[in-house]
């Protein structure tokens, strides 16, 4: 293993990190709040190790896919190490591990909270809150990637370790460009967002939050009530551009670059919606039947909510813990399904779903025909059979890791439905489960361990499990 | 597709079932019930088109794949319609849809009940309810095998069809021999138990009926309290027993053989009496330490259960759903696991579960060392990837299947547990779920729909989910 180059990623992670963290000790300062103390305190404790580790550049340059895997997995414990300092040294999360949860949380677009009353929270904090939804969403790597020209083809490494989905391509043939046009799209989509809602009558600091948290379909609200509270117009224009943060971004950049026969051609961004609409209606059907308002509203918070979980952000507008069983069954089948690969959402994500059902498919086909050859297509083109034995593994992967945190988690003794939706929300980084951990609760009832469990399935969700997987494999450490 | 062959060999398998119904008859008249002419009904309605569609052998004896996956998707139905009208006639079960779902609940071993109380039914067919259970666990196309001999070497696509797990091959070189060693065993093992339960003092016929629902890993007890009424001794022996009908037939097989080596060289086994031992181990301690009894009943009801679970019996000693939530979870991992591929239980088989983890341990090693090349290995033999393909994508229509009839039945409006943990308990064939449908309920409330839905999830989980799917393809169908 490379550690040179692991080391030099890292540092410079931090370094970037800390520059971010000048924003909030900015707003500190304009708010007058009285903690710019413990931001600089936190900038230095990045700052320093991170410009010693980014300091050399390596000699060897020798980069496989091992050295992505555990570089990405690394940068995102790091930068979570330190993005947990301000919360920690201001007091304003006493418990270090409780800080440590919230800001993985962020980074990994969960949303998860364990703060039993947001509104609590100074307001730079919330800012840095919603803030790390924004870098984590796109992914500090690709920023990284877009920031410097790294050495040789090898660091397209880093960004499929980060980038969500099974397939990670260049849109252009230079990386650099590649990061650089993403990061591009994401922030002109932010910024649309943002404006719309200043439209809408909404302040300047809750538009930017918000704007924030649906464009990482991270979650975190900036009042306690979520979304709830907030006019139809607002709630309407989150829903749509939740949805749109978990569209695949390849269809934006076709789109800008007028080849719209490659953007319609995108067979997930259509499955994504088809689903979407399908359900949205489902769970607006049922609510209305069951006379849980009139069909306006049911049509609203159904769309709401079945954007917010399925774009895995979780931002909420009602108490979806009341709803009957089968639209709360229709938003667990979101939560595992999750948004586009190539998004800012989790979950398995629709192209793999996609892709498992044309193989079921092709067994059924194979057993009726032995003697045809059936090649699984996607937009139109054969699937390489590595894809779809590494997105079969992806697949084994998730669920055993599902199932050990699962066990760990309910030694915590919440019922059972709590304990299955907090592992689901953070594996498949949603935020809010049912129950204990539903919209109006929180995790801050867990034990250190169970935490420490769902932190993991945070990362793991987030980085597509192998990554820290991979940090856990003796292998990846021996000679 | 050769529907000839499909006729003759379903007609067959009518005309046996009758012969069988015999039995339930003779008992009809020894305790003097007045159901004699139900039976009679029932057996003529069996066998008058059995003996019509066996009559003629077929000219064209081709037979493939395709043909083997329906004509025992259409023999278990076409048992469970004429299996059910004991019942129904009789109108013991006055609702054809639940005196079917009884049926298909006994056939599959799965062992879920629409009955509210089980000791208002008449004792012949709680005779002929159990003994479906000991009929389905083996397969009566494989008692069929057994039987007769069917042309070709392609008789054994029939039993690869109908018995548990991955790779079923033959024991011995002829078919219809290892058919009636598998018999043999069958039968001999569960003799053994009747003799020990009679020898501890049950009278012979609740020995018989448990020793078919244990044998069978079925689990449809005789009163209403399951098994907590009988004495620790026969609750210790049918904890043995159910565990050594979860064990791989092939391990009897080699034992019978003598070729000790062979029999302890089977993975499979090993894990699957690990798993049990931790199993029970985790449930016993959090039982004692949350104060639910002394250690020796915390033991003995840990291990009952654990092993009732994980085989997929589903007898049960104590309500489980009161437990607390740590081992609940345990027991709904266990119901996953399930028993032994080429045992009589159900669930995804330990072999499988052995093969996915080491295939993403594989994974895992290539993403560390990319120009090793690693076999995934099984009994110390390289593992064909033909089969770790079409486990793969067992497990992908697994997943699927439980998410369709998950949403289907969740219209029913039963809580998220019920709804999740009845179609986890019917599709692995394990009877008892949580809460409504837990160890003291049953299915009886659930809407005619989802009962359907539960008898197909029933029949998939027995005849591993393709021979089912096959039938919805239309492919199946065409020309």
């Amino acid at each position: 293993m490379n550690y040179s180059i692991i080391r030099y990623i890292v540092g410079w992670v931090l370094c970037i990190e800390a520059v971010f963290l000048l924003i909030p000790l900015a707003l500190c300062l304009i708010f007058g709040e009285p903690y710019a103390a413990s931001y600089i305190a936190a900038i230095l404790m990045a700052a320093v190790p991170g410009v010693a580790m980014a300091a050399k550049k390596p000699r060897n340059q020798a980069f496989y896919a091992r050295e992505g895997f555990v570089t990405v997995a690394l940068s995102w414990i790091f930068m979570s190490l330190a993005g947990a300092l301000p919360f920690f040294i201001s007091r304003c999360i006493p418990s270090f591990v409780d800080a440590l949860f919230e800001v993985i949380s962020g980074f990994t677009t969960t949303g998860a909270s364990i703060l039993l009353d947001v509104e609590a929270m100074p307001r730079s904090l919330l800012f840095w809150r919603s803030f790390t939804h924004w870098i984590g969403g796109m992914g500090v790597l690709v920023f990284l990637l877009a920031l410097l020209p790294m050495a040789g083809g090898q660091s397209i490494l880093l960004m499929r370790a980060e980038s969500p989905g099974p397939t990670v391509g260049k849109l252009v043939p230079r990386l650099q460009r590649t990061a650089v046009y993403l990061y591009g799209i994401y922030f002109g989509m932010t910024v649309t967002q943002f404006l719309m809602m200043v439209a809408g009558g909404l302040d300047a600091f809750s538009a930017i939050c918000i704007s924030f948290g649906s464009a990482g379909t991270g979650g975190f609200g900036i009042l306690n009530s979520s979304l709830g509270s907030y006019s139809t117009y607002i709630q309407v224009v989150v829903t749509f551009f939740m949805l749109a943060f978990g569209v695949n971004f390849n269809f934006y950049f076709y789109l800008i670059m007028r080849r719209f026969r490659s953007a319609l051609g995108i067979e997930e961004v259509w499955r994504y919606i088809s689903i979407f609409a399908f359900a949205t209606g489902a769970v607006t059907l049922e609510l209305f039947l069951r006379g849980y308002g009139d069909f306006g509203h049911c049509l609203l918070h159904g769309a709401f909510q079945c954007s917010s979980i399925m774009t895995t952000t979780g931002f909420s507008t009602v108490d979806f813990n009341l709803w009957p069983t089968f639209s709360k069954s229709v938003l667990v089948g979101l939560m595992f399904i999750g948004a586009c690969a190539g998004s800012t959402g989790g979950g398995i994500k629709v192209s793999r779903i996609t892709m498992y059902c044309k193989n079921v498919a092709r067994e059924l086909k194979h057993v009726i025909h032995p003697r045809s050859v059936n090649v699984v297509r996607m937009d139109g083109k054969a699937l390489d059979e590595d894809v779809v034995r590494s997105s079969n593994m992806w697949f084994l992967a998730y669920v055993m890791v599902f199932a050990v945190s699962m066990l760990i988690v309910t030694v915590d003794n919440f019922d059972f439905i709590t304990s299955f939706t907090a592992v689901a929300a953070t594996l498949n980084n949603i935020g809010p489960g049912l129950e204990v951990v539903g919209a109006t609760g929180n995790f801050a009832g867990f034990s250190a361990l169970s935490k420490f469990v769902l932190m993991f399935d945070m990362l793991a969700g987030r980085l597509e499990i192998f990554p820290m997987l991979l940090l856990l494999a003796p292998g990846t450490w021996r000679k």
